[in-house]
Parts: C-alpha cells; structure tokens; sequence
C-alpha cells in the first residue's frame, strides 16, 4: 500500500487537511463524561451553521447511507406513498430504501445526465393525493446533475402535506441549503465531502414538524432512532458509542469552515466547479450533465472514443499521484468523475486539468 | 477540554496504543481502489483469526449497537420467536430489537449480578417450540456477568433448528470463541473493547447457515444487508464508504494482538481480571457477579455505604487521572465498574487499585 498522500480529486472521500487529521490523536475519552459532552455540544452548534438551523441536528456513526436510511425509516410506514425523482445511482437507491421500508416509492424518472423537472414532479404529486414525504437527491454523484429546484420542491411537498427530506451528501457546504427558510424537513450529509473531515459520519437536521410526528409515532429502528438521539443528544451525548476519532474531525473540519466563512466556502466552489468545466471543455470533452443542472461538487465527463477508463485513472493515479473517479451504472467505463469539494483551491484544479491533458494522450490500446 | 491522554479503566472504550492511533494519519484513498482493497482484505484475514473461523467476516462502520441490530434485521421476521436471556442493559436492549423488528422475543430473566441457567434456557426453548434464533448476550457490560455456557447454548440452540446469535461486544479478545467449533451462527463484537482499536466498528462472523438462509429471504435493511456486505466484501470492499481512519487503526490493532498472540492476550486479561477481582476484595468491597459468572473484562463493584459516585469518579479522574464507570440502570450511582480489557497489563492495574484505595478515603459527603 502506497504511504504517500495523493491528491484525492474524488466525489468524496476528499481531501483532509493535516490540522483535521492531527485531531483525531487527541485523547480516548469517556463518552459519558464533561469532554464529550463538551465536544459534542461544539459540533452541534457548528452544524446548525452549516444546515442554517435553529432546529435539531445530529451526528450519527455511520456513512451518509447510514443518514440516508435513517430518513427513511423514520418517516416511512407501511402503506405509505413517498414521491421519489430518480436521476441516477443514489436518487434509485432512495427510491429501493422507500420500497425496504414497506412504502411505495412513485419514482419522477429522468435521463441520466438530467433532472426531472419540477412541473413533473409536481404532476406525480398531484396524482398521488396523499404523499407522506418527497426524498429528493440535491446532487446526484453519480451523474454530476444537481437539481436547481431544491426549495421549490420543498414548498410543493408542504403543499401536499408531506415532509421534505433532501440528500444533501455530496452538495452541502459548496452550496448553501438553508433547511429553516427553504423548509427542509430533513437534511443529510456527509462527513467526507465538502465538510472535508474523514468518513465515517452522516449530520442530519430535524424540522419541528419531524419531531412532532415521531412523538406520536416513534420509528421501528434502534440505531438510527431519531427521537433517541435527540433526547441524548440535549445533554450533548450520543444514545450509543461515537465514533470518538471522527467527532473530533468533524470538530476540526467544521472550525476551519466557519473560519473560512460559510458563504466563501459555497463561492469558492462555484469558482473551482467553473473553472474544472471550462477546462475540460477546452479539451473538447463534453460533460455528462446538461448546462442546467450542472453540479458543482462533481464533474463528470465522457471519455473520447477509445480511451480505457482503467488505464486512465491508473496513469492518473501513478504518473501524477491524482485519484478522479469513474463512471457509475450505464455511464462505467464511459464516463470519468472530478471531484470538486472541500479544501479544493485553484492549485488543486490547474494540477489536475494539466494531468487530464496529459494523459488522455497517451497511446490509445490496440 | 483536557488533553491528557488519562488512563481509560472504561469497560470500553479502552487505551489505545500509541502505534494504533497513529495508524489513523494513514493516506486518504479511494475505498474503490486497490490501495483499500488491500487493507481489507488484511483486515478481513485477522477478523478471522479473532474469530477462529473460515467463515465470512463483516465490519460495518456502526457501533457495536449497530452489529446487534444487524444480527437481527437479518434473521428475524414478522412472526419470528426468538429466546433472549436478559440479565442487563443490554440483553434488555437485545430483546427490544427483536420486538421492533416485528418478532417475540422470549426473554429469560434473572436478577442483575446472576445470569440465567442453561435449565432455564433449556426449559423456555423446549416451550416455545419452533425458535428461530437464541440471542445471547456473552458479557453483560452493565453488571459484569459473563455466561459460562456459551458453547453449550449454541448446541441446545442448534438442537431447536435456530440460528444461535452472540453478543461478545465487551469480551471477544479477553475470552476465546472460537465460532466455528462452537456452532456461533453471528458473533458480534466491537473495536474498542478487547480488540483495542478506536470506537466506531462492529465485526462480525457469519457462519455458512446464515449465509444460506439470507439467499433464500433477503433483509428489509440496506445498511446492514449481510448478503450486500458478503458480495462485495469477496473483492476487498465494503457497499458504503467505510470510515477509513478506523479501518486503518483496526488493522494495526488487529496486528498488535495477532503478534501479541490469540491465547496469550486471552491469558493477560484471565490475569489482569483475577488480581482486580482480589484487589477489590481486599478492600472490603463486594463484586456484583456472583463467582461463578463474573466477568474478566467489567470488574463490577457496590461502593461502600456513603459513598457518592460522581464525587468518587471525579476524584479518581482529577487526582490520578483515572477514569473507571459508574453503574446502569437499577446500579446507577451504587456500583462502579472497572474495564479491564485491550491493553490492560499489571501497571494498570497496580495504579488502578491504589488510586481507588486512596479515593475511597475521601471524606463523605456530611
């Protein structure tokens, strides 16, 4: 195994920057005790900043699946009806989340490299009557297409009566989802991307309306009970061991972006995201999503004919020591992935779209 | 926040070496690369050793509380019976999961201290009839009982046709089960206990029974989907992203016991346990398990009359900088429990002891 640290230009993990991992040596502590009750505390507060709530959050120890399923098996019952636009490999996975929990997932299909557009998703609304919640991916790794219509979608789930869970893993922190003003019932995330701490935790915010709900209809899971850790978590403990080394990270990480600034860090990645696309345009590659639903947290891009993804990403790997992803589903073998999150900075994108350049000339196979 | 490393005499999380938190500084990478593909697959061939087994192994980025979940999400259906001694916290627990994944849990009780008798295990599966499982929690974490019988029980279990499931949390690595020879269908056990590692890991062992069973009648779980975990754990990965910095220290921990030596860590805390249980008694102070069931990784303990328990673990952590757990439960504020697990040797110990002799001296509170 190679000891030496690569420029990880992936749709997560990413980047983590040394201050952030010294922080997970800090000392082994009671979890029952003033410290973590302490560092907790400090990470709740610093994730209202990043959900921009006054309402509830929570750190579970688990990957943003994890947080993911969580939302699901809270609010889903049997019998119920979610409305699920699927646009890729994590929107269609939602939508068989739905269906594991005894709900019906109503899927709003669209091309990968798209998003179903609004005026659809809100004619499967309306057809279904009684919608319980609409789970809407914000940012579709897979594909590199983030929806624009993020509060829209939320005000037209109020409309039906329903909760609001948006997936926010791959998007919050390089765009700004504001849960309280847009009414995001709930909100997930990951640790590992634009946070940029390691993986290993999912930060979720819990609207009124959830809490409420759960009160008088408590979900069927333990580790991912909602209302569980809420209660522990107003005493600033966790219903069952943290992940000690990630909380102090996480920690870390979520002090450097405050530092940094919340709004520096969303423009920041609007900046990167422009300049990774123009780049690649200008080496006539032709980018996965359409202009409109771009993401700026990944950049995904066909391949010109008769490049092998393998030998790509491994020449990438080994000559230039920069890891990109490559495609998901239909898009495997067609399609390589930028990640654009985090500490990325214009250093960071010159070096890769140089590598880029580089090794798509390399001999092509016979 | 204090941060001095105290010395941990938790019934985990435990010390942790320094070697094994430095392993955490380790590269970030890509968990779809070869580079983690390695790693798991070391990790993968020591869980094994762990768990004496040629079966499969798992490890979920959970707690352990998440491990039991996934024992059983993936065994139990609506309508299911399952025989659950409880004897603590969390065997307690253990029978509630059963219930919220829609079975009956048959629970064998017997007073906190004590366990439940193989007779009476023998006599509740003998009524029930068909069993599907048995849930056995090994070492009860909260009171400081260790069932003698666990190899017994999984035969009786196998004689009823169920699956036989054990809780080893607190005390695989302090005590041998060997799995396959002893007929374990799941063991669970966590990082941060015997196996010294940081908190945030669940292993498990899978036995073959298991395996074909979850062909026939998938899980309703995504998170903790066995099979899913099995598929791609065969090429070195994990379904989600696993949180990297804990696998990195997981393998090295893993190492440290492995050259350590299975038997001899398992001698070290026969050892380290028996001189804690005289120490105690030496003081005059009576141990919560009877004799026959006391653990050898929670040392349990009744304070002397008058003692306060806040004011006894506060003392112990701001004057010798050690920190030792209160009581659960019914236990709350009249036991204090002493983890001898990990990386416990005689200078522990010796130190423990004698700090907890000099703070029992305190003046009481008027």
């Amino acid at each position: 195994m190679s000891s030496k640290q690569k420029l990880i230009m992936l749709p997560g993990p990413t980047n983590v920057s040394d201050r952030v991992m010294r922080a997970m040596l800090k000392p082994v502590i009671n979890h029952r005790g003033d410290a973590f009750r302490e560092l907790y505390k400090g990470v709740q507060g610093k994730t209202k900043h990043l959900f921009q709530t006054q309402g509830e959050v929570i750190v579970f120890s688990s990957s943003g699946t994890g947080g993911v399923e969580a939302a699901v098996l809270n609010l889903i019952r049997p019998g119920d009806v979610a409305v699920v636009p699927v646009f890729g490999e994590f929107s269609a996975r939602l939508a068989e989340e739905v269906e594991l929990a005894g709900g019906t997932a109503v899927k709003v299909a669209s091309e990968f490299g798209t998003a179903p557009s609004l005026e659809e998703l809100s004619k499967a609304m309306d057809k279904v009557g009684k919608v319980k919640a609409l789970f809407l991916v914000h940012n579709e790794t897979s594909t590199g297409v983030a929806v624009p219509y993020v509060r829209e979608a939320c005000r037209m789930a109020k409309a039906h009566g329903a909760f609001a869970v948006v997936d926010a893993i791959s998007s919050l922190g390089g765009y700004a989802i504001p849960v309280d003003e847009w009414g995001v019932d709930i909100c997930i995330t990951g640790s590992q991307k634009c946070v940029a701490a390691p993986p290993g935790l999912a930060l979720l915010s819990i609207s009124g309306g959830v809490v409420d709900f759960l009160k008088k209809d408590p979900p069927k899971t333990r580790y991912f009970d909602i209302p569980r850790y809420l209660e522990y978590g107003s005493r600033g403990e966790t219903p069952f061991t943290p992940a000690l080394p990630l909380f102090y990270a996480l920690d870390e990480a979520l002090s450097e972006l405050l530092e940094e600034g919340f709004t520096r860090r969303v423009q920041r990645h609007d900046e990167m995201s422009a300049l990774l696309y123009d780049g690649v345009a200008r080496m006539g590659l032709k980018a996965v999503a359409s202009p409109q639903v771009r993401s700026k947290t990944v950049v995904a891009t066909f391949y010109p004919a008769g490049v092998d993804d393998a030998a790509f990403r491994k020449a990438l790997s080994h000559d230039h020591d920069i890891v990109v992803a490559g495609g998901f589903g239909p898009f495997a073998g067609k399609v390589f992935r930028i990640g654009c999150m985090g500490q990325v900075n214009a250093e960071y994108v010159d070096r890769t779209l140089k590598a880029v350049a580089e090794t798509l000339k390399m001999p092509k196979p016979a």
